[in-house]
């Protein structure tokens, strides 16, 4: 066989540190290249993104640092620019840069927030260097479940269905969405917030609905919906329609 | 402040054992009863069932061991035999027990394989005991993304919608659900695994889908869809539906 480099991508939990697995943590320690994906705000004021910050206490100086800027922060660009096309051509960029260590014979772990095959940038590396080096996934506690864990609340009982949402998608998909299911998680809130409550009023849901900020992270926050702030929700934040007890 | 144990419910991850998180394991090792859920045949077998299995290697003898036997092995009895009635008092009687231990003072975690909040039994001794003690949930990592990760497949990209379906549901139910996602996940397939595949198979889906047994477990099984002997298909078994790829 080759003396290729393996490509790892890591799921390190929701936020809390100690939401990491042993897997995970072993992983990352055995590995000399972590790549993570940052904001260039976050460059910019000096700091390496939260994935970074919830395992940075765990790494020795030895291993080398490879972050990688996101070009851009919204999807909604004046055209021509093309949000498809930056960002297709940055992972092109990223998973050359991986590409040369993995050549050169060492292994890359690419830290996720949550899980890296639910909803993480790690996937687009993966279905881009997956088929020429051995990859591996390590899964992590997702967003959701961190979420429900904080707010003390049963997500799913039974045979009941979880429809997990974007709120991205326009109000009367996610309208039709929200009212065919027993419970439901909307993520990816900020500047949709607004959007996404009003949905919920008109299901006559929002008295079920929980929301919470940076789920089990520092600076968490649960706030009863109606007092949300829709101009201040960070991406970070999550919408959990629950599932009806089931009286067992 | 009282000197009422605490209750806690603590998500074991999918199987491997190093997929659980430093939270519950530190949290486990504290705690001098471990409650667990088990099945009749498992328990006659000498056994302590997965999510047990999971763990035992990290307690000490010290910690009391609660089991709960599930007294029904299927929902489906003759009547007047009725599964809800039965169950509902066999978690009477478990949320009995703890409270005398947490009365008692003495904190008590109840395992759940994957994670608590996520379709897990945990959810109905919180139901009955978060109201009068104090509860916490250590969020896991859950059956889907342990089954993602070892498939291999990334599961929803970007804004992509996705169900999470009960192999139980009838025929049609399903098929309205799936035709109408983007991304899906059927859990609890044993008997019901013909229908699914039936399903699947109406709508195109089939060549999309992936099946995976008792993932990141010991006897992890994957096998390509067509060729599951229905009759042989376990409760821990997973269908995986991907998100279309993102081309990023």
């Amino acid at each position: 066989m080759s003396a290729k480099g393996r490509l790892l991508g890591i799921g390190v939990g929701p936020g809390d540190p100690e939401l990491i697995t042993l897997k995970a943590l072993r992983l990352l320690q055995a590995t000399p290249v972590i790549g993570y994906f940052v904001a260039k705000a976050k460059v910019a004021a000096g700091q390496h993104g939260n994935a970074f910050g919830i395992i940075a206490g765990h790494l020795t100086e030895a291993q080398q640092r490879l972050p990688m800027v996101y070009p851009v922060t919204t999807e909604k660009l004046a055209p021509p620019l093309s949000y498809e096309d930056i960002i297709s051509d940055f992972y092109d960029t990223c998973a050359e840069q991986i590409a040369e260590h993995l050549e050169a014979g060492r292994d890359v772990a690419v830290i996720c927030e949550g899980d890296p095959f639910f909803y993480g940038s790690y996937m687009y590396l993966h279905d881009r260097l997956a088929s020429r080096y051995l990859a591996e996934v390590v899964p992590g506690v997702c967003s959701m479940l961190g979420g429900a864990s904080v707010l003390g609340i049963p997500l799913v009982y039974r045979n009941q269905s979880l429809a997990v949402l974007s709120g991205v998608l326009p109000a009367d998909e996610l309208k039709q969405r929200l009212a065919a299911t027993d419970a439901a998680v909307v993520m990816k809130l900020g500047r949709n917030f607004d959007k996404v409550r009003g949905v919920l009023d008109e299901l006559g849901l929002a008295e079920r609905a929980h929301y919470v900020e940076r789920a089990t992270m520092e600076n968490q926050r649960i706030v009863p919906l109606a007092d949300v702030d829709p101009m201040a929700s960070p991406y970070f934040s999550l919408i959990i329609v629950p599932g009806e007890k089931w009286q067992a």
